[in-house]
């Protein structure tokens, strides 16, 4: 019975892995559809979609039947919830990237994030990727030290959406009301990504440490 | 050990009607503070949300403790994994009254939702007090009738979400860039709050009859 369980909870750890692995490919190709104008790259994410929300009905349904076939308790049952919350976090992330491609094929041919804010959706873009990077990382490999990297890689979105907002409200913007409610929009899109990988993150951390950070 | 077990689930129930109703009085006096430019008002729903984070961390600890000592299996075990996810969203509904409110105290004594969109969000703070009122009466009462009516407000909520935008794009908006800025923003958060509020009564459909919904 034991071994059954182990191998499931491994089964549920990888699941979650391919999961964060498919976001990671659709924020990275949200963004460069975002930035290049990519109308084909953009339906291609907001597809692809329906995989993530897809892999999440079907790890909710595995923990629910875990939980009742093999009645877990301490550690074996914070994993299988931590499991159910996580999959809820990267299929929101999911969502996100789409709503990114959303923005870009709505735009097309136009590109959604021209300048003056090229340069900084790129670095929200560039800061982004190493959430989901490290998001999938932390997922496979267990390692906590990521996980500080990941909070910095947050801090630095926050910063970034900041800028974003310095800058339509700054008197030099001469962006349109449709630029000024794309920015908005779409800073505010990668900004809440970085908060859902902080959630991932600090449940993994306590998971492995038992001891829990202000919740993200 | 079953009438303890019951007992706690009723109690759980009752939690989350608690939670709801702190959502409700939240979006009601958010709405108020946004709309007549009530600063003291939108500081008191800031303070308020931290009562609700706590409840929600209080309630998913007696989940798992349930889930551990109480082992249920079938419609208990469902039980316990929604009220788990319900709890969730009613967090992320007071996240967005408080969003909300923190709009309204940093236009202080601008008001922030001013002509020609008062009238549309005051539309949607009708509608999002609906939204919140019925997801309360929807755990109270496991009245499934409700959940028609509530995803009737929701589709209000996103239909007015597109006026906003159509106001915002049309060629005469003169709203600075900040208006344009806290339009999409405002617009997007009583908008979430309903989406979350579907997602709450979906879950209870699915918990009193089995059948599920596409979710929200």
């Amino acid at each position: 019975m034991r071994t059954i369980f182990e191998a499931e909870l491994t089964q549920l750890g990888e699941d979650l892995v391919a999961m964060s692995r498919l976001v990671e490919a659709a924020m990275a190709d949200a963004g460069t559809a975002l930035l290049t104008g990519d109308v084909a790259l953009a339906e291609q994410v907001i597809a692809a979609d329906r995989a993530v929300d897809a892999l999440e009905q079907d790890l909710d349904e595995r923990c629910i039947a875990l939980l009742a076939q093999q009645q877990p308790v301490a550690t074996d049952l914070r994993t299988v919830v931590t499991a159910l919350r996580m999959s809820a976090s990267l299929e929101r992330m999911g969502d996100l990237a789409r709503h990114i491609a959303t923005v870009a094929r709505l735009r097309y041919p136009t590109p959604a994030a021209a300048q003056p804010l090229g340069e900084t959706f790129a670095a929200m873009h560039d800061a982004a990727n190493r959430v989901a990077q490290r998001t999938t990382r932390m997922l496979s490999t267990h390692d906590l030290d990521v996980a500080e990297k990941l909070e910095r890689d947050d801090d630095l979105l926050d910063g970034l959406l900041e800028e974003v907002f310095a800058t339509v409200l700054a008197p030099s913007w001469e962006g349109s009301a449709q630029e000024t409610v794309d920015a908005t929009l779409l800073s505010r899109y990668f900004e809440r990504f970085g908060d859902h990988g902080v959630s991932v993150a600090r449940r993994m951390v306590y998971l492995v440490t038992g001891e829990t950070a202000v919740p993200a």
